[in-house]
């Protein structure tokens, strides 16, 4: 089975720059959002997850857009789990418009860290954690 | 003795809006170097600060806006500390085009809290912050 | 009749700062939001107005910051239209917890521009937006 | 000859998040003002090809992270032209901390688009900028 999330932005006007259009630094926002609310409903929160005293640091992102976006439209973020590494997750993203036009694809890995570490090396996922997500994602990986 | 500091910024792409000028968020980050950079001078950096389990988080911020900046402009940010109060600095601000022509106005007022306690609560300015400090304030306020 | 809009927002992690709560400067945006939508139930969507030649700049900013947002945490954006002016149109916001606790307040002003003149100068507001706002502020303020 | 520009940038206290380190979604920020110094010092400005009616908005953005940049830390972010091709240019980037460990890699692409027509369509890059830029690539592309 293949989670996909989805969610809906309303692009904000602060995030549109002069060429009329957002920012695409903002789309990380959006991604960000997108796996945020995923996470969440298959039970493995990220606040909880920090409070546990894991971190999951963006390590790669890989976007490429198509339309630019514009103030106040809507926008749907679908998120689903691309492959779950041993100490890394790998979200895929597709950005439309309401209408169904692309507007911005993007890969984004996660690594997993411990919070508690200085240096925050990697760390294999938690159990449970991988557990919870296994199910979701497109593909197993190297474990 | 009033001390001022100056530091310049030049504004980024990201920063202008649709309207062709800075949006206005940012010149909330502008003067938030501008009190990095003074208080390192005075020989608290802020970054020391929070190491000794004090935070600054600000209080109260009002802004007056005259002209918009605009993409790779270089602006003057001038920063100046207005008073000092028990558990509370007020930090005041002009940014300025080179040329001279007044953009923004603000007055930012940071209380101190430990951050060691859960909610926060204001605590007095550590003295020898204070000491740094209390040559540079304008005024010397309520203690 | 005073009319109030509220809409919520959900903290992103990318609004947070090393303190653990929103950076203030975000509150801009999520009152920037509560504006976008408290016009738009009023008839008199933004980018509208923006199409037909009008900006409406922030003119000033006064926010006072009551207790720090964490990620993830819903918030209620409130949004009041406080005064009407000849060239300006002050909105005033409270931002709170779902439960109620007060996060910030904040009021607005907006000054109203031709985006066609290249120095912006303050012009009246259209007649058909003032008519619009007029039964929704708190006071009817100068004209 | 290969191009390398240099410039540095403080870490602002709002570009960091609640991991400690500055939010990913800010490398994009600090790529961007690498592009907007280089191609000011080849002789063609970014702001001046936008008064001429070209646009040259992100297409692509490939990143990787290294190591999380601290608050206050000073970075140097190093800026190349990695490949003109017909109608797009690829920046390459690498930003370390001042003493030389690696803290991001990244690749933009950036298309030119004519912001005179209203879908922005891919358009040749303007003769003399493709002038300016290509004595600076490192390899020369599909023409």
């Amino acid at each position: 089975m293949k989670a996909l999330h989805e969610h809906r932005v309303r692009v904000r006007y602060g995030e549109t720059d002069q060429m009329g259009v957002v920012h695409h630094s903002n789309y990380l926002h959006y991604m960000e959002d997108g796996r945020t609310r995923l996470m969440e409903e298959l039970g493995c929160s990220y606040a909880e997850i920090e409070r546990r005293g894991f971190g999951l640091p963006v390590r790669r992102a890989e976007l490429r857009f198509h339309s630019g976006a514009r103030y106040d439209e809507e926008l749907v973020v679908a998120t689903r789990i691309g492959r779950l590494r041993a100490a890394s997750i790998v979200f895929r993203y597709e950005i439309r418009r309401v209408a169904g036009e692309l507007v911005a694809r993007g890969e984004i890995e996660l690594a997993c860290v411990s919070l508690a570490s200085p240096d925050r090396r990697p760390v294999a996922l938690p159990d449970d954690l991988r557990g919870l997500l296994e199910g979701s994602a497109e593909s197993d990986g190297a474990r």
